[in-house]
């Protein structure tokens, strides 16, 4: 079978002539390096066929003769499927039979030749390697060879959504504050200005936010230059309203069309050492920089993960609402369930549904993971059409889902047992909370990092034998990513120490192939806890609010601890959610909280 | 009070005036970086009237003006004390009043100067960034300058203790597979040949070792030459034996004598890609080298931190001397402390002569820790003439105390309680105790680090506020040093994974300045405990053999698990040791080992 992909590669291998390119490599990516970049920059996936969702899980070569298309092995079944027909073969990122593609260009180029890339798509740091082997070579690498301009005739346009503004009273601080704060931190790193790329760090100082210019995450499409003197938004102006403008201006923030980011970083002051993060950071605006670059650290991702105590207050009312909606999606579960009827897919939609109803509730914060048995051991699994499955018999229901709600963002995993559950998948489910529960209690320190702290979630497992092989937690965004640094909760080593205000997910696993999966997550905030003769310590409170499932206990293997701070758990649940409640849908999560006991 | 010290200094001056120095850096340490040096490298010492014990734990400073010696926290009140008088004054070398030394160099010189050191007492890697600095600003370094060669006549001779060999059957590994194995990770390093410098190291490869040359640990001073066709022992000719001339004969090891080190690095072939470790050798070698250096890691420490069954096989020998040498200590200090009459200083002395009993025991491996009640909670002290106190009234005695036996070297500190233990030292004891026990049972995927696991034995300390501040655990060498890499426990990030066959402190603690300290050390080593489909896991199995006083365990605070892993440790205990032991003392272990219950 022969796709009409073909015909595109045809005509990107003329433009490569046309324009003297001997090899060619595509980004999946977008000029903020964004995971899920909007259509507009979703070329790679057009010209290949291969439909990655996370943009920097894709990355095309091509040459005269062949057409290559990089992924991961979250992707390589979905990949091999799709890329058939197309022209492109699969090469793999990762495994046994990994192939770098760096590497692949430097051996597949002779002195002489010209590599081209859409410089506007990949990051300063991602190209620091290649040219530097190209160079090595006598190979010319040219970044200024945008390519889908030449053979995408019906390329989707940049989003234009309008902004809103994200109420100030819900983060209890000003953009003002924000800037100061961000201009602090740049200076700590001898620079006197930044030009932020990364679309959720724009978001968080500018507190705008807009709705569909990235899937789940309330971010859009800009940069933003700050110096003492100037703040310049570059953003295309049919994004503004009134109210965005009036507040542009309540806080002397400038306008510039994003078409004219390169022009404006040419021209900054010579005396301006501009801060710029290499792997945020666009190698093709870098290209136009006319002042003195400092290579750094994201000035805003301190910042931003540390969120204070009146986001704390509101994005508890968020989860209450997440909690309401997962009471009535997780009760009518259980009352059809009998009855047959039920699919992946439709649960899927049918929680969105229920989140959504809440106006506050913007979308999702990601695409719902709803894995019955077998589905639920893959743990980036999304039901499709082409996956779905009904939900009948005995088994394990794994859900990972959350909310962009205006006071914060929810995401949390549930595992239910529907029908009876075996003592292992009793035992399983157990260990898992066990972990949980214990990584929940920690008391650290202040300076201890996540890594310091991973294994307690994973200690029961080991002992049997047992493991997960992703992270434990990752930051959570404040009504902007569901995923965002730079704390993190893993095994691999991570020098950000976990700070009061912090939100991070708590989410150990076990995943059965061929089985069923269990996750356990949370989100918990990192709190001071005491200060004795030996320092300040601190601790994690949850902030998701619903139960988890009291059928799944093995009561055998818990210590009296843990099973008090189940029922501690599921007591604060139920005294929070119940005003919000129907007396039905009450009287269902009473008995869903109902102490465990030996 | 002016001492003589200042004429050394006197005599300085004027040798750096001959040699046309304006400034000069002295190093506490020797060409091979260790950190005992043998006496006639302790210049700095008898320069400075510091007598840090630790060499690399200070280092001078002197100009036409001014004289400094920097050292850490651990020496400040000693430091100061020792140098009053002496023309030095201290530098902090950490804590909150740290002056950098080499910033405080650079300050100081100015163009046109010349700075000057004994490049053999300093490592390349040290030097690198004192020499960019002083580049930087137009200041020349000479790395030539032997200062006690014109200012120390009467300085000690290099040790020339004869060597013996350290028997094959021991370690069952011929030297001929430990050079094959070396060169082996000598060639993934990209080199073809490599200079030790290491004195651990040395005596691993080789299977040699002495007494004398550094305390408490029996290496000997020499490099070592390895390349495919030469194996090079540049050491002093008298400190060979026949029997030790013979077994570098089977081995094809020439020697050469050890001042002609310099001499021998030049005339290396050209086509030599010689690995050298930059943090442990010395830059004035360095500056000789005639051929290709390649940079890299230590290529015999992880191959020498691997023990074979063989060798762990022997090493329980070792430690059931070792546990008859503790009862008998103990026994005797329970019998004779009601009297009074006691002290630190003579239960060290008594601790030293009765392991000593034992043919196979060459030395201590580190001078014992002996502290009664307060100073248990200081984390270094170690007895001497001027803090000894009688062991009377209640308390905690901490002893931590090492042999180096043929068949292995040990470390063990065991914390128990005279007279009338209170209920919060019990407390206490019990939280470092849980640690313990939490470390010593952890099961863990293959590839896991120590500071993945360390959280383990900290988690109880924390949950009530309180915390250690060394590492839980350190590498321990077998008949060579005490402490060794690269495998470590700790809360800082370290990539080695554990692997079977590494020893392995577990050594957790607690202390309240100026009240009481608590340590409990054993000796674990990596053991294969099974394969699952996750993969296979590792987990420890004690090695020491002593009992943990069971007077000190508050039973309220402890597991059931927690509980038999106490009962069957020291079942083991008795079970090895009893046989071993007079009737009488066999009792006493009895008593000590009997069974703790709720």
């Amino acid at each position: 079978m022969k796709k009409k992909n073909q015909e595109y590669l045809a005509r990107l291998r003329k433009a490569m002539a046309d324009h003297h390119i001997e090899l060619c490599i595509i980004s999946g990516t977008d000029p903020h390096q964004s995971e899920l970049p909007p259509a507009h920059w979703r070329g790679r996936e057009w010209l290949t066929g291969f439909l990655s969702e996370n943009g920097t899980n894709g990355t095309a070569v091509v040459t005269a003769d062949t057409a290559l298309c990089w992924t991961d092995s979250r992707y390589f079944i979905q990949a091999e499927e799709q890329l058939a027909g197309t022209g492109f073969a699969m090469m793999k990122e990762d495994g046994p039979e990994a192939v770098d593609l760096v590497d692949w260009v430097t051996e597949h180029t002779n002195a002489g030749q010209t590599v081209g890339i859409d410089g506007m798509t990949f990051s300063v740091a991602w190209v620091q390697r290649l040219e530097q082997e190209l160079n090595d070579n006598g190979v010319k690498l040219d970044t200024d060879f945008p390519m889908f301009d030449y053979i995408y005739p019906d390329r989707p346009a940049r989003p234009l959504n309008k902004l809103f503004v994200h109420d100030e009273k819900i983060v209890a601080e000003t953009v003002d504050s924000k800037v100061a704060r961000t201009l602090e931190a740049v200076k700590s790193e001898l620079a006197n200005a930044v030009l932020i790329s990364s679309l959720d760090d724009i978001a968080w100082v500018t507190n705008l936010r807009t709705a569909n210019d990235i899937c789940f995450s309330p971010m859009f499409v800009a940069f933003l230059y700050l110096d003492e003197s100037r703040r310049v938004l570059i953003i295309d102006d049919a994004k503004l309203t009134p109210e965005v403008r009036k507040h542009l201006d309540t806080y002397n923030i400038e306008t510039i069309p994003y078409d004219d980011v390169k022009e404006f970083v040419s021209k900054l002051p010579k005396e301006t050492r501009l801060l710029i993060d290499p792997q945020k950071t666009a190698r093709g605006i870098y290209d136009h920089i006319g002042c003195t670059c400092v290579f750094g650290g994201d000035a805003v991702a301190k910042l931003k993960s540390i969120k204070n105590d009146t986001m704390i207050t509101n994005l508890a009312t968020a989860m209450e609402k997440d909690g309401v909606a997962l009471t009535r999606f997780f009760m009518s579960v259980e009352k059809e369930y009998p009855q047959g009827g039920l699919t992946e897919m439709k649960l899927a939609h049918r929680l969105r549904d229920m989140r959504l109803t809440d106006p506050t509730c913007v979308d999702e914060s990601f695409a719902s993971i709803v894995g019955w048995n077998a589905h639920g051991a893959i743990v980036h699994y999304e039901p499709s059409d082409a996956t779905d499955v009904a939900i009948t018999g005995d088994g394990l229901l794994l859900v990972d889902s959350g909310g962009q709600y205006m006071t914060g963002t929810t995401d949390i995993t549930r595992t239910v047992a529907l029908g009876n559950p075996t003592p292992e998948q009793k035992h399983d489910f157990t260990l898992v909370m066990k972990g949980h529960i214990a990584l929940s209690c920690a008391v650290f320190p202040s300076g201890t990092t996540g890594h310091q702290l991973d294994v307690l979630a994973r200690q029961f497992l080991w002992k049997e034998g047992k493991a997960y092989y992703h992270g434990t937690g990752h930051g959570v965004g404040y009504f902007i990513n569901c995923h965002e640094g730079p704390q993190s909760i893993r095994l691999n080593a991570n020098p950000t120490p976990l700070e009061p205000g912090m939100i991070t997910s708590n989410e150990p696993g076990l995943y059965l192939e061929g089985k069923y999966g269990i996750r356990c997550e949370n989100l918990i905030v990192t709190e001071k806890c005491m200060t004795t003769e030996f320092g300040e310590f601190l601790h994690f409170k949850p902030m998701t609010l619903f139960p988890f499932d009291v059928r799944l206990f093995d009561l055998d293997i818990m210590t009296p601890e843990e099973i008090k701070w189940v029922n501690d758990y599921h007591a604060e649940v139920r005294a929070r959610l119940t005003p919000l409640l129907t007396p039905q849908e009450a009287e269902w999560l009473k008995e869903k909280t109902k102490a465990i006991t030996k």
